[in-house]
Formats: structure tokens, C-alpha cells, sequence
């Protein structure tokens, strides 16, 4: 299983990459400066597993102390201003690459809460916090209403995906590393296919 | 005191299932989706209660462990979404429980702030933080000035009702069940008050 | 070094005096009323020193314990109120002490990181955050993009301080009171320069 956790790095950082890719875009069409697009990339790359961190009792967060984290953002900031024209044809490779960000996020968001020994509740909440904290983050500080709010099935996605692995923990039917991937397919699935066929959940407007 | 302990849990519970009435009705009003109305509606009647949990070191916090609030408050969604034309005409018992919510997260805030051995000042802050944190955090998503900066006496019946906490603490004049009741009548009453003769602080605009 | 430690604390208290003003300040220009003031004062001068004790572990956070930062923050609250007209006056005295709390926060935030035990990385990022960590809070709560992420140099001022704090702790060539000071004259010297000449880091708008 040696690989799998290889593997799973590379898509932690692919993960994070991704995100920060779309907290660029975003910083950068806002005419924010050099340091206010790194900042925004960190925040949307990190801030999901900051606010995870601090909630489950893991100081100081991973995200602050790992200079992996800080490293991709920075790289991932300075591609979008350098390759800005080829950042803004890439729509496609981002959407799916946000979609493993949030698949892989959700899934080791929830594994950590349960490995401090908290409970089902909390791992669940932690998982999508972990998933969307990033992009909530970037639209509060870039002033308009969470996209993810309004979007098709984004955060629910990033529910099932946590809730497959808590399931898991506590039937112990398979052993984690296989949970983990059918959490991380399932979830990665129904996102891409939501955005294939514009799923939505009912929003109730009149 | 037990049945005076039951009336706690049960006004908590109402709190937070009137707090989150009036979250899932403003996610509603910007037609977010689903999701969006459940995450809104827990995030008002948790968020005070989290902030609170993390600055005291109550790790995991409540908000997060107890599923007792999520149920509440994912019912509360299902109401405002099911049953909308009642709730929108439900205006004067919203602000009766909304007020006795705002009282009940204000004493309860500074007793555990209290309860795990932290000063006055901590307990005071917070006790104002719980009552409110969780109307700011939704004014923030849904990109508008917190109305509880603006409104007529609101934080500061929380504040009231805090410091009264607070004092009784320090004086031991009476027991601590009794001076959360007057607390809870105090904070609640000036409140409604303010509600009925529409009192405002000084706002010192020209 | 005695007198060194309480020229701290002045400029401590003065940093905080000064962010308190500019909250309050803004707090006004909104038209929030007496509360809200006070809450966007507060917040503006302690909010960042809390975000970095609750990432570090200091709980409960030094902003909520300590009550010469409240006092003060009620203070800056009622000369704005009471001297409006002379503290808009104020423009450059303002600029001029919000440097010096920037820096000052910056230089204090990295050692008191660094004091917990934790990393360069975690000492460079919450050295920023508590120089400006409270800005953004307030640009948030007004509902604003945050402006330290447009304007001039300024939160990289702040970097460049904790980073000078960092590499002394670590080189050990000064004593830490040096470096301290050393650190404090960069960053506000940059950030008097920057207001001064106008500098800006690029933006890459077109």
C-alpha cells in the first residue's frame, strides 16, 4: 500500500495546486496585487484545512507548519500571472482537477477528525469544511455569496464522499485505503458528472 | 433544580431551532440550493457557540459533537422550506424566540466560558460572542453589513445579560441558578423592550 | 533592557490604540451605532493577535484575557465619537501610528509564535496575520474587498518584518531584542517609504 500513500500525496498536492490555481484567477480578475493573489491562492488551498485543524485540536494547523502547502501556492500563483492566457483556456482541466481537490480534501478531511478520536458527527462536518472551507474563505474576502452555496451538487459531494468514509470506520467491512478510494471515486464521480449534466439540488426560488 | 435543568435543554434546543429559522430564511430569500439552506440555517445556530468552543479550548466543539444541534437545525430547513408561507407570517413569534435564543446563548456563553476557569472579561466577550457570532457569520455569507451592528439594542441586551452572569459569579450573592434566571429575564426583557418601542443606541450619524 | 520592555508595551498599546481609531473610524462612515463602533474597534485591534493565540494554542487568545486592549479599544471609540472633527483631521498622525502597529504586531506576532515552539514558516505566516489580520477582519465585517490586498505595500512590509525576526532567531547573531528592533525599523520605515513614494507591488490588470 506503499504506493496508494505515495499516490495519495501526489493528489494531496495536486489538490492543493488546483485550488490555489482558482484562488489566482479569481484574485487576479479583482486586480488584487502580487502579495493579495499569493494570499488568496494560500487561503483557498489552505484555509479549509486550517479551520479543520483548529476545530479538531491539531496546533498548529498543518497547513501553516508544512511548507509544502505554502510552496505549491506560491508556484500555483505564479503560473496563473505568468500563463494567465493559458490558465483562462485550461476551464476544463480545472474543473476537474477541483473536482479531485474537493474528492481527495473531504476524504482526508474526515480520515483526520476520526484519527483524533473524534466522533461521526464531527469527522462528516470537518470533511466538507475541509472540501469547501478554501472557496467560502476566497468569497468572503473577494465580497460575494459563496458560489458553492448556489452551484450544482459541490458540497454534497464532498458529504457523501465523508460519509462513505465514516461508514467505513465503523463497519470496518474493508480496510481504510480501500474506503478512502471508493470515497474518493464516488465523490470525484458525482461531481463530474453533475457538472456533465448541470445537476442541481432544488433551490425553492419562485 | 433538575426540572429547571430539562427547561434549559429544552429553551437551548428552541434557541437554536428559532436561530436557525432565520437562517434558512435568508439563505432562502438568496435562493441558494438545498445544501446551502441547511449550511446557512446550522452555521446561525452554531457559529456563536463554535467560536466560543475554539477561543475557550472546548475541543471538539459542541456545535460540531452534539448531534442534537444538527438535527435541530436541519428540521428548522425543512420547515422554512416546506411550510414558507406559515414562517413568513410567523414574523412576531420569530423575534420572541429569536430574543429568548439571543438570552439563552448569552448566559449559557459566559457560564462555560466560566466553567472552564477563564476570567471575567473572557466570559463576558464571549458570552456576547455566542449570542451573536452566529447572526454576523450569516451576514458575512450572505455579503451584507451584520444588521446587528445597526439594529436597535441587540448586542448589547447580550451584554447585559453576560455581565450579569459575570457579576453573580464573582459575588456569589445568589446561586448560580438563580442568577442565570435573572440574567436570561433581564437580557430578554430589554430586549423585547427595545423590540416594542424601537430603542437605538445612539448611532451618531449626520 | 528593562526600559526596552516597556517601550514595548507603550508601542504595544499604541499600535492597538491606533488600529482601534481606524476601526472606529470606518465603523462610523457605516453609520453603526455606539455597539457597533466598539465591536469594529476591537475587532480591527485585537482580531488578528486572537486568530494567531488560537492558531498557536494560546487559549484563551491575550485580546480576550487582558483588559488594557478592551479599555483602550473603548477609549479610541469614544475620542472618535466625542472628537470626530479633529481625529479626520488626523489623516497622516493616523498612517503614521497604523505603520507603527503593523509593524509592531508583525515583530510580536513572529516571536510569540516562535515562543510556542512553533516553525519559521508558522512564525513568518502568523507574524503577518496579526499585523493584518484585523484590517481584513473589518474589511469583511463592512463588507468590503480587503484593502491591504490592493494597496500599497503593506502586508509585504509585515513579511518582511517577521521574516527578519525569523532569521535572527534562528541565525542567532543578535540578541533578540536587537533583531526585534532591527525588524521594527524595516518594516516601518518600508511602509513610511511606501505611503510616501506611493510604491505598489505589480498588479498585473489590464
Amino acid at each position: 500500500m506503499d504506493k496508494l500513500h505515495s499516490l495519495y500525496n501526489f493528489l494531496d498536492l495536486a489538490g492543493t495546486f488546483v485550488f490555489a490555481i482558482s484562488g489566482a484567477v479569481a484574485a487576479k480578475q479583482q486586480r488584487l496585487d502580487l502579495f493579495g493573489i499569493c494570499a488568496i491562492a494560500f487561503t483557498v488551498a489552505c484555509g479549509g484545512g486550517i479551520i479543520r485543524d483548529i476545530c479538531i485540536g491539531a496546533i498548529p494547523p498543518a497547513g501553516l507548519t508544512n511548507w509544502h502547502y505554502l510552496v505549491t501556492a506560491i508556484i500555483a500563483s505564479g503560473m496563473t500571472i505568468g500563463l494567465y492566457a493559458f490558465v483562462q483556456r485550461l476551464n476544463h482541466p480545472v474543473q476537474f482537477f477541483d473536482a479531485l481537490g474537493l474528492s481527495l480534501f473531504a476524504v482526508t478531511g474526515a480520515q483526520k477528525s476520526l484519527a483524533y478520536g473524534h466522533n461521526a458527527e464531527v469527522a462528516v462536518l470537518l470533511g466538507i469544511t475541509t472540501a469547501v472551507g478554501g472557496g467560502v474563505l476566497r468569497d468572503i474576502l473577494l465580497n460575494r455569496v459563496p458560489l458553492i452555496l448556489e452551484k450544482e451538487i459541490y458540497a454534497s459531494a464532498a458529504l457523501l464522499g465523508a460519509l462513505i468514509v465514516v461508514l467505513g470506520y465503523y463497519t470496518k467491512i474493508l480496510s481504510s485505503d480501500w474506503i478512502s478510494l471508493i470515497a474518493l471515486i464516488t465523490c470525484f464521480g458525482l461531481r463530474l458528472l453533475a457538472l456533465h449534466y448541470r445537476w442541481n439540488l432544488p433551490n425553492y426560488s419562485k
